[in-house]
């Protein structure tokens, strides 16, 4: 008999099962160290199911004519890729490498929207090839490009533009976009944006089917979503003048998530209530009709479903200091924390019944002081070879994990009613110097 | 004729040609760009060699006994082991990945030390296997697995010691190792140091041949140093009395280079003088006789050699505030100024005798505000197409690469005398799905 696990931080499906150990999906953490290794990351798939289903049902119950992509950017492969495909969602990619995955994985490449500051001429060209279904226009420098790219194959490409609202969604200062001051979008206050909606209404090859923002991620508040769609719904009126018919519109994704029990992230209904009132109301304030609505979640799928799994290793205590948990892995598939400063909590995956009694930090194998895992983490008393799991890791970290120090990337594994499947293998030696011209 | 640029960061071999463009190693950089692609990062021989040879020659002309082992978590791949082994120089490795690529590069693996503080069972079972020279030990736990790994196949393994000496060598926090609340080494200061080597003099099948230390990187001054010696030579000669015999002794790595022009760090002859006092001067004050001196440059060979190379594209101008430049790499190929908040300069490669007069912001490719390369660069006016070079990238930008945003990592080559030998092909769409289970 398994017992749910009360959290919201943990997949959906985690319990503890009769042996005191984590399950995951049904999968027995601790089994599924031993047989993939460590570490390992678990994906639950009823988690990223219920995610999505979420953000379809929430979003679509409320304002039918939504589409729910998924940002691949917080995590992707192809096992992925076809499983959220097989959701009815759609995708949203920052580069050339994605689009290749998805195309990989056989997903429709007309439910991608292309994103990105700064695509390569080769990326742009490429993407419309495929028949990448809407680019998402940056800047004047890719408008050309694009104009051109399309225009050399004969297709009028589906374009929105990325416009910058001005809107502060304080959040991380690095992973804040939606301002003055960010490389990404054309700016409403300086008069960019209009000029954007001149010129792609005015190329050729361009289909200028809407508008897109993005503020950041995570976003804790609802407020600068709608501060941000009035603004730019307004925006959207004025660029009538230039016969700017606004067929779609996209505030892009941010969504929160709680990454430990304190964190306080607003519900998925909260933002699509916050954001399709906006959008509605904007909408009937500026005479405009109603826009297909597409928003992005990628941290908010991901994230929750992922877990990181880990062996402990040397345990060092530094008496009147602070007692080191070393295991497995560390900054090189989860840099989190060291770039972020992004807070996260553990538990003992083999002992889970057991009380967190212990303050201790959860370090990593990595050559370097800033690789910690969990600085003060309330932690079961534990030993060397005993597992820790660490919930919402699915988002940014397998994605943004390196070889450095030379340790393969990760096992990931997707948990589903009491099955896993391998969806990447670890990272070989001979991985490691597959590029190597020896 | 070219013209070698006066530069204190770039390769020593940095000119700029008649047509205006930056050379390094006799190979114009845009030419490079052109034939390899962007971001490429092209590395200088006779930078390395100039740095090999100037360690070896600085400390064995002042300390015959010394050995220069180069830190491969700085960036190690198989050709760049087999030209630094041609120097003369062992190896510092923190992974079995790390001992993988030299093995797979034929270097010699007695001449390697293997450090990290939280080596796993399969890495030490499998480093002793394959003789590594010499296991840093840097916990009780890795003590117990060695010695149970060294004994099951029948060897006395070398061993040395890493101890944390408590002094603070002023660097990034994140980077800073040699202190007591660290999760590397056997305090001084808590009697574990003293324990430990009373357990490897014990263990029946370690071999102890002295102590290393490291105080972090980069360190800009050298009283860490000569405290840190002084303070391990006491502790060393007071273990005289479990029998120690230090036959052997590493005060680390850590040397800092110049990052910008205005980068003071000391040179290799001020650290050689100042590891070299205080080591003669401490082994004669405590009655030790003369170890072999082991030093683990990494940083301060690969940095200064090393050149990322970009290609512009979107620019964007936000009219009083910053002029946004993105080039195609960035934060995945560089993610120290995200990460450490690491200041760099930039060239523009094809035209590098055009005055600096702008002042503008280098942003990469990915889909994240703080994917920012260089804020208030110096730079000539630029455009579209424009090549950038980044100097001083060679050590901890391609070893810490990841494939964020699904962009490959950079091709990287060796730029000699006139001609470009590819070290490592750029990670191809094929590539980032090669450990996918499809």
């Amino acid at each position: 008999m398994s017992v749910p696990l009360d959290s919201k931080v943990f997949p959906i499906t985690t319990a503890i099962n009769d042996d005191g150990h984590l399950e995951i999906g049904g999968c027995d953490v601790t089994s599924l160290a031993r047989e993939f290794g460590t570490p390992l990351y678990v994906f639950d798939g009823a988690t990223l199911r219920n995610q999505a289903t979420g953000f379809l049902d929430s979003f679509r119950s409320r304002y039918p004519e939504s589409r729910v992509v998924y940002a691949c950017k917080a995590f992707i492969n192809v096992p992925l890729a076809r499983y959220l495909a097989g959701l009815g969602l759609g995708f949203d990619v920052v580069s050339g490498g994605e689009v290749a995955v998805l195309r990989a994985a056989g997903v429709d490449l007309a439910t991608v929207d292309f994103h990105g500051n700064n695509k390569t001429p080769e990326e742009i060209a490429q993407g419309v090839a495929w028949g990448v279904g809407t680019f998402v226009i940056d800047s004047f420098h890719e408008l050309r490009l694009l104009d051109e790219a399309a225009g050399a194959i004969g297709r009028r490409q589906p374009v929105l533009i990325r416009v910058s609202p001005s809107i502060d969604p304080h959040t991380h200062r690095l992973t804040t976009t939606g301002v003055l001051d960010s490389k990404f979008g054309f700016p409403i206050e300086t008069g960019d944006a209009e000029e954007a909606v001149r010129q792609v209404m005015a190329a050729p090859n361009l289909d200028m089917q809407g508008i897109h923002f993005h503020l950041g991620s995570p976003i804790f508040e609802l407020e600068p979503y709608t501060e941000a769609i009035e603004r730019v719904l307004r925006f959207a009126a004025r660029m009538g003048e230039y016969g700017l018919d606004m067929r779609r519109f996209s505030p892009g994704g941010g969504f929160a998530i709680a990454y430990t029990e304190d964190d306080e992230p607003p519900s998925i209904d909260d933002y699509a209530k916050a954001i399709v009132g906006a959008l509605t109301d904007g909408c009937a304030a500026n005479g405009l009709p109603r826009p297909e609505l597409t928003i992005e979640p990628g941290r908010s799928l991901a994230g929750p479903a992922g877990v990181a799994v880990y062996t402990v290793g040397a345990i060092k205590e530094v008496p009147g200091v602070r007692t080191y948990v070393s295991v497995d892995g560390g900054m090189g598939d989860n840099i989190r924390p060291a770039l972020y400063g992004s807070r996260y909590i553990a538990n003992v995956a083999n002992r889970a019944n057991d009380a967190a009694t212990e303050t201790v930090t959860i370090a990593g194998k990595y050559c370097e002081s800033g690789d910690v895992l969990i600085h003060d983490a309330s932690l079961a008393p534990v030993r060397a070879n005993d597992i820790i799991a660490i919930p919402a890791s699915g988002a940014y970290a397998p994605s943004m994990a390196s070889v450095y120090n030379m340790n393969g990337r990760p096992a990931i594994v997707m948990a589903s009613e009491g099955a896993a499947t391998l969806m990447r293998r670890r990272e070989s030696y001979e991985d490691l110097i597959a590029q190597d011209v020896v």
